[in-house]
């Protein structure tokens, strides 16, 4: 098994923020030389999660709506008693899930036609690491 | 490293459907002559997810007045100015995820005694994929 | 490619509980003699789950109270016409989902400075099991 582990660094300037990093991605498989296998691509923080969906601002607009819904910012959540005011951005990171197993075929991202993959930041304006490993043959 | 990748194809009835797949990766895995590795389970569209729970028809009835529930198909997302009107599907899919990795081991799925790999469709009515990709040795 | 596969017992007091099984998992990997690949670990029961997320006892009650709010207890579900009274463990282990997948570099878990390994156990008091799966070179 061969493997080519390579990190994407992120500081958003919104505490918020959904950005595309399927082309990133797709470039440690092209370096990797790896035809046939996976690339994990997995957040390294616990208020950031990783997905796989459309490249569409509106629902990119949607997601975000609604993950404030099912997991909203307040500041009663007992993990602020720390000190922190992050703890709706914990649970948004577990709906959302931190990583992805993306499949690599003939030596590419094996994809759908609408499959991007997504770095979710739910508490930005610091800097955030992902690592992304790409394993096979 | 060995791998065999191969494709599952759905055309359902109903817009949203659960259809149990684990015999099919099931022979994936038999077909790779696999031993020791893993399986991905990965639906190819973003209004489809893949999840791993209990093959009970009752329960499958709960999950899908569950996941109306925390993202209800409505008219007002903001994905619909596209033309669309399925974005509930994509928050859906979200919740329960797009893929699974199902350990191999001494050959076959390594499973506790009631997990089933499901395919949960929420956009259905049209041809969509799985990516099924078992790799080891 | 080389594997190590390892099973984890669970048999917890209470009916719901969130155990850090980071250095079980550390243990599993430095077994293994991996240096770069991953370590799949995958709850084997369809009433817990596993999940990456912060060691902080007030964000683990957090998570916890969110969970039954998002998929509440109850005696309704049509679940429940089997004699089982579990249909919220279901969900919950759905939102937070069975599985996760650690990369393993240098020999090590690859995890940024608070990541740790938590099994979620959403219906307890008997004797369960979680897979810890390392593969790579």
């Amino acid at each position: 098994m061969r493997s080519l582990t390579e990190y994407l660094w992120f500081n958003t300037p919104e505490k918020r923020d959904y950005i595309n990093i399927t082309d990133k991605v797709a470039d440690t498989v092209r370096r990797s030389g790896i035809k046939e296998g996976m690339v994990l691509v997995s957040a390294m923080h616990i208020t950031a999660g990783v997905y796989v969906n459309d490249a569409e601002d509106g629902l990119i607009h949607d997601i975000d709506e609604w993950l404030e819904k099912l997991a909203p910012f307040n500041l009663n959540y007992r993990h602020h008693r720390t000190g922190e005011t992050n703890g709706d951005a914990h649970l948004k990171s577990l709906i959302i899930h931190h990583e992805v197993i993306v499949p690599i075929t003939a030596g590419k991202i094996d994809f759908g036609p609408w499959q991007q993959i997504y770095y979710a930041e739910f508490d930005g304006q610091r800097r955030k690491r992902v690592v992304v490993k790409a394993m096979g043959e």
